[in-house]
Order: structure tokens, then sequence, then C-alpha cells
């Protein structure tokens, strides 16, 4: 059902729309500005800015003195006011951080996860580990706003439940947010974890230069999450998302779904890396079910590979042709030309991919888009899906979102 | 960059959300329970009410009387107080409907395109049909809210250009809506034709039971219409739903864009014509490549499976699996689990798939959705494309979209 709206509605839309306007300008806006760029009368920008400043979310910083007029008084973030934890439970690897209202990382945890996994270690583990970052930071405990967890799909947002995970063993309908809620006493909520990373290149997107793209996550397992006018596309049940499934290789091996050439298959890291070590390109003196080995091995092979190695570069080009095949298929049909790239296997692979990728999608004669398609590297680096964690505690309550225009 | 709200944009989307409250309920609405579903005030619904019936967008359709309180007047949509006409080039076929405001078609026209297109004389055919269909409807020329175009992608909706759809013969950059505003002196819309077909099926959704899906639109060439929320995705340049080269097959033939076993080559109506020629299915004693034949052979195809023609039903259970592959690699990224088919080459085969499709989906391993995946046919018929741009000319004007209500 639609719902109208109504001045009580618009009050709280244009208080996140200030916040979300003043947040991008880096150098903090005067109040003439803010009306400027929002639309709004410099009445409702003066009484939004109070609410603003009374809550600590933004401060006054100095006076801009045009020379003609009444000198302007600047409004910026308050970086000091409030702080945002960030967690990704990643099957390799769980990171922490801490963020600041203005997206900035003040403290950063990371621990490889024990292979076999115990949901209730794990959580155990967690609040652990959130206090410990909170004391490092030196962050008044009362400054944090909340938690937010970004987790492998199929994840139940509504109720905080990460609920099967393929990649991770002995996770079945586990109440994430309740017991870490409890743990804590924080605000706790959960997102996908590529719809966190896609979340945190919006958040630091100031200019709205990437207003429209799609994020490729390259972890134990690979992702996308989908961004369409500045907002994440979560779908229905907020597991847009899964791409390990498109095929890409009619020759490739057959993936345990039955099909031939799956994404997933054939560019995990995984994969890849057991192919390395049966070609000789890297040792093998370990036990090649440790993700820690694996990322050892697969950062060596992209070293090879940058360094000129022929067998390590054609392993790599393979990689990097099924993942252009892939990108097509999505940059078709979500009418996407953006491709931003992250995730913890991403960073020893980028330049490589990077100078390919491009190339590869482009020339492509299955492309329909009618604008060439851009891959870039995300510079949030690897804990990106932590920091779109945070970001979403501080989105959640502070971003302009339409739906919060409408009568409740 | 984000923009404020204020009470005049406010107004306009007040408007639009009593109409489509009033279009949603198939026997109208009285102010009281207008009120109720909106949550706007008494004072807001009388106001906006007055409007839409001054404007003969609505008119008052009896007295209900509850027993208590004050007989109550029912308002409802006036089916004859607007009409809007929506116009679909497909390749094979050119179909034009004039639509009532409750989304009823009044009157349809369909002529097989010329095999040989040129655009000018399509231009000066397609004018003439308009006006045919204005006449024979029989409704006021000057209740026509105008025309919208449903055209095969790419397309550059904000221009009204027809780019170069690779199956619509000697399209170039054709300014379609200028030259059908020029011709017809009427409003015209172009819009790419699958998203077209998506927003049919949104119109006639009067209870939001189809909010979230993919439509499948089987023609000459096929695609998707996304739909999240109630409101199509169309992806940055308005180009979203191309489909046409998700691999589904191995084993499958190599297409034009060099990959293997491509949808829109693997289950391509003429395609499977031939292969059913091939095998003695179907009588080849005619031109091959006219669409009239094609569409009658593919006709002859479905009606032999559904007799029970064993090498019928083999050629089109290839087909029934493709499509199931490509649906599940489209539920697994977008996260959608409603599946609405269409267009003028699925009625033929509608029984047949909707019979196989939902088991081949969900017993697939590559599933991923939380929730099964729902096949169905859409009910709007083979003209959905036409209908929906019908639609979009009432959608336009009439149904709150909430970017109306930003300061603009």
């Amino acid at each position: 059902m639609r719902r109208g709206s109504n001045l009580h509605a618009l009050g709280g839309f244009n208080q996140t729309v200030v916040f979300d306007t003043i947040r991008r300008a880096a150098d903090g806006l005067s109040r003439v500005e803010i009306a400027a760029r929002t639309g709004l009368s410099a009445q409702t920008v003066s009484n939004v800015s109070r609410r603003l400043l009374n809550s600590g979310i933004i401060r006054e910083a100095g006076i801009q003195n045009l020379g003609v007029g009444k000198p302007r008084t600047i409004l910026q973030l308050d970086p000091s006011g409030h702080f945002a934890i960030g967690v990704h439970i990643d099957p390799a690897i769980i990171t922490y951080v801490l963020l600041n209202i203005d997206g900035e990382v003040i403290t950063h945890r990371a621990a490889h996860t024990p292979s076999a996994v115990n949901p209730d270690a794990v959580i155990t583990t967690m609040r652990a580990s959130i206090e410990a970052l909170i004391v490092s930071s030196g962050v008044d405990r009362s400054r944090v706003l909340g938690v937010g967890i970004a987790s492998p799909g199929p994840v139940d947002v509504d109720h905080g439940i990460v609920l099967d995970p393929p990649l991770l063993a002995n996770w079945h309908g586990v109440a994430l947010r309740r017991e870490l809620e409890k743990a804590t006493g924080f605000f706790v909520l959960l997102e996908k974890d590529v719809t966190a990373a896609a979340v945190a290149e919006v958040w630091k997107n100031r200019e709205h230069e990437r207003d429209d793209f799609l994020f490729f996550y390259y972890g134990t397992g690979v992702g996308a999450g989908l961004v369409f006018g500045g907002e994440a596309l979560r779908g229905p049940t907020n597991n847009a998302g899964d791409v390990g499934h498109i095929m890409v290789d009619a020759n490739g091996p057959v993936c345990r779904c039955g099909r031939t050439g799956c994404l997933g298959d054939a560019i995990s890291p995984a994969v890849i890396v057991k192919v390395a070590i049966a070609r000789g390109l890297v040792d093998a003196n370990f036990e090649l079910f440790d993700n820690a080995a694996i990322d050892a091995c697969f950062t060596r092979l992209a070293h090879l590979a940058d360094a000129g190695d022929a067998t390590a570069i054609g392993l790599l080009d393979g990689v990097a042709q099924n993942l252009a095949v892939a990108i097509v298929t999505l940059a078709n049909l979500l009418d996407l030309n953006l491709i931003v790239c992250g995730g913890p296997y991403w960073a020893a692979v980028s330049s490589f991919m990077t100078a390919r990728l491009p190339k590869l999608i482009n020339e492509s004669t299955a492309l329909v888009t009618t604008r060439p398609v851009t891959v870039i590297t995300s510079d949030i680096g690897e804990d990106v899906a932590a920091v779109g964690a945070a970001c979403l505690v501080l989105d959640t309550t502070l971003t302009p979102r339409s739906s919060t225009l409408f009568i409740s």
C-alpha cells in the first residue's frame, strides 16, 4: 500500500538531507550553501542545523568571510561526536573496524577465522574483540552508535539471522543480532557482506560520482553488491548479489550444481591455487585447505604474474577472461557501466586485472551497453565489508532515504 | 545531490497517492477509507479528491450506507475520463492499443512489421494506425493523454530515440518521439519494450501481490523487465534487461558473440523452428525468415508437444531446461522469486513451460534463493508491451513516485 506524506515525516527526512549534504562537503558548508544545494528554505536549514548541532552530529568550524554581506559560519561533521563498529565474518578472516562519523577507520583488528567454526565460541570471541577494539581506540563507549555485521548470505536481515552460508561450516540459523546485542548491549544490525561492501562505496562517494555501480567482491566466495541511484538494491529478502553460478566457461570444470564452468569455481582463489601448485608455480608444503595458506599462495602467484612469469600470467589470464564474461552478463542485464572491485583477494591481483578487464569486456561482441564499461579498484581496501557494515549503522540513522518520507 | 522536500512537492505527491489508492480499489472507496489506507488526514483527502473530481480523473459512484454515521460517497476512477495509446514495435509485429484510465484495452490493432523496414515509412504507417485506432474506438481525441511507444533496446529514453536494436533492420538513431509528436500532435514517450511489459504488470497489480518480480519477455528476441518495490528498475541509461547472452548450455551452438550456448540463440523461436523443420516436425514449404511463418511453425510445434508428440516434447524440453538455467542465474542475482512470463511467443508454450519450469528451477542445486521460485503467465496477453507503453503514459502523470517528492 502506498502511503502519503505529511509535515512530520518531511521534517525527519529534511534533517537527514541536511546531514548528508554537510557530510559530502569535505570542508564544510555555510547555511546559505546548504539551502542552495538542498532547495530547502533558509528557515528550515536553520532549524535543522540547530537540531544537528545540539545532538553533537555537526559542529561549527570557523567563519567564511566573502568580503560582502554577513560572514557565514561553516558547519562540518563532528568526527569526534559519534562512532560505529563494523564486523565482517568471512570464512577466512573476521575483521573489526571502528569508524568515526566521517567514515574514517580509527581502529582495525583482524583474525583468521578458525577452520572449524562453532557459532557460540565465535560470538564470545566477537564480544571480546569488540570491547578490545573500543579500548584500543580510546573512544568513549557511550559515543558508539552500534555494531554492523557483514555476513556471507543467505541472511535474514529483518531478524538478524545468519541462515545457512555454504562456506561457513556449522552456521545454520544463528540469531547473531540478538546474541550480539545481548553480549554487548549495543544496537546491532546484520547485512549481507556484498551489500555492506557496496554501501561502503556509496558512503565514501562524496560527489555522487558513483551512484550506479556493481561492486565485485573477491573473497573466499565471490559476490556482487548492486547500487542504483545511490542506494543499494537488496532484493525482497535482502539477499541479492549471488553470482557464483553464472556460467562463464563452456570448457570449465563441472560445478557441484551440475553446471559447467560456474564463475564461483572458475575464479575461486582455492581452485586457482590448486592449479598453481599442480603447475609447480607455488610451493605445496602445507595443508591446502587452510585459508591462510591459500591467501599466501594466491599472493605469491599474483607476484609471479606481475613479475612476468608466463605460466602465472596464463593462469590469471584465465581468471580475467572468466570474470570478464560474468561482468558482460551483469552489465547487459543491469545497464551498469562501472564495476568497483574489492574484497580480501582482490588487492593481490588488482593491477593485473584492471590492466586486462576493460579490454576483455569492452571488446566482447556480447556487450550491449550503450556506454563503455569501466573497472576500478575500491580504495577502501580489504576491510571494505567491515567498513560497510559500520557505515550501515551510520546510514540507518543518518542518510536520507525516500521511504522515510511516508507516513508510517 | 540529494534534494529536500517541501509542502509544494508534497501536495503533488499526495494527489498521486490518492489517485493510486482509488485506482487499486476495483469497487471504489469512500474518503474515510482513503484516509485510512494512505495515512493522510481527512482534510487532505477531501482537498485532493476535489481536485481529482474537477479534472475528471475520478467520479462519484454511489453512496455507501453503513447503517451508523453519515452515508459515505464512493469515489471511483472515471473510465470515460482519460485514455492513452500504446504502440509496440516488435521486429515481427507492430501492435496498437487504446486503454482507458483503468488499464482496460478499448481497441486493439496489429500488423506484421514489413521485413525490410524503412523508419520514415513506419512513422507514416504508425500515424495512420493511431488515427484509425482513435476513430474506431469512438473516443474523443481530446481525451487521449498521449502515446507510449515500446521499442526493442537499446533506446535513449531521455531523448526518445531508438538507438540501434540488433533485430530492427535500418533503425539507427531514429528520433521516434519527436517524429511521432510532430506527426500526431500527441505527447509521446518511448520506453524499452521489456520495461514497458513489466510496467503493465505493475499497473494491473491492484493488491500489490506483484511488487517484486522479473518479467520474462519471449519475442523475436528475449528480454527481462525488472520490478522492485512496485517500481521498474530501468538502470542508469534505461536499458536494463538484456539477457540474450547469458550462457545456458555448455554444449549449445556458438553464438555470434563467440560464446557457447547463449540464451538468446538457445531458445529463439526462429532457431527452434529451424530444428523442428530439420526433424520433420513442421512443414517447410515457405520462406523461413518470414516472421509470420516462424510464428505459425512455432505454434504448430507447441500444439504437437501439447498433443504428446515425443520429438516436439524433446525439443521444447530443451527450451525449458535452458530457460530454467537463465532463471536460476537471475533469481540468484536479484533475489527474486516471481517470474511473470509473456510476449508474443509465450502464449503457445505457456502451459508446457509453466508445467515444467518450476520443477527444473527449484530442483536446481544452483538455486540459492531463500524462497521457492514461482513461474506464472501474464494475464495481459501478447499485447503486454503495447499495454505497458500506454500504462506508462498514465503512470508518468498519475502514479506516486518518491522522486516527485523532492524539490526540483
